[in-house]
């Protein structure tokens, strides 16, 4: 597998791994449709916070911008307290199958970890709900971990009885 | 809005609301690639688990197939004891914007809900780790409810201190 630098701003580095393809080139298995985009105080890669909770910590919050033919199915949102967002991560190259993490020694497969390069690039946050204008098609949560401008793929009520597991666990060393 | 039956398994109910346009029909904004199959226990729709709680519940594991070029993602993965599996809920429709689940008095926002209904059909699915095969490219979990062969689009370790809130909160009538 070559080791060659894909971009500047995503360089392989030492036991990291490269699809024999890229995914982002290949003809696609199914198709998504945006729903709307992420309106986030962040705008360049190293200011954007790396997890969710590094996100709540900033105490800035951001607003999804749901289209109009989209908008109806906020109805009802407002009584949750959590929403899960998922995001395409369209910033993200999708051809790295290890990586090494940032302060990590050893490589590790993409699937043991969250970083944004992954075969589909799609983000998961877990944010609290400020609120919800269904008219609009606005909602503001507490926090954001993407760059201005991403784009929406869904948005799902949180359950804590499924969700929840706060007692999982990882390894010493993740 | 036309409350015609879409289909004999996905009737419209009273108070539903169809998009527009059927998001299937529509060119993709951006393309996904499946990594692999979900091996469950359901092949039919009225047998398989509405949740994963229910799933969990009834005592049988499942199978992540992964296909080969994508199985070195799955290195570290055994140290988590839970994972977050990404499905593509391919037997759904994906035009309707309000739904009124089973055993509900009144329609709802799509994003307010977990049908497998949606303009994405992404499925999130948190689950126990029983084991994982790297060479192979199988990993055993505790449970699934979605049907045999539905195909995957991402895995990703579950993380407590992100993913994980035991308070949060729901509609008393949700």
């Amino acid at each position: 597998m070559a080791l060659t630098a894909h971009s500047a701003e995503f360089d392989v580095r030492p036991g990291e791994q490269r699809l024999p393809h890229d995914p982002a080139a290949r003809a696609p298995d199914a198709g998504l449709v945006f729903i709307g985009r992420v309106a986030s105080p962040w705008t360049r890669r190293e200011d954007c916070p790396k997890n969710t909770m590094e996100a709540l910590g900033r105490g800035k919050t951001a607003r999804l911008k749901i289209d109009e033919p989209y908008r109806a199915g906020l109805d009802g949102l407002d009584g949750y307290s959590h929403l899960i967002l998922l995001t395409w991560l369209d910033r993200a190259p999708r051809d790295l199958i290890k990586q090494t993490p940032r302060h990590a020694e050893t490589a590790r497969g993409t699937f043991a970890l969250r970083s944004p390069v992954r075969p589909n690039p799609i983000g998961l946050h877990v944010v609290p709900i400020v609120s919800v204008n269904v008219a609009e098609g606005i909602i503001e949560i507490a926090g954001i971990d993407v760059l201005d401008e991403t784009p929406i793929l869904d948005i799902k009520s949180y359950f804590a009885s499924t969700d929840a597991i706060a007692d999982a666990t990882r390894p010493v060393k993740a």
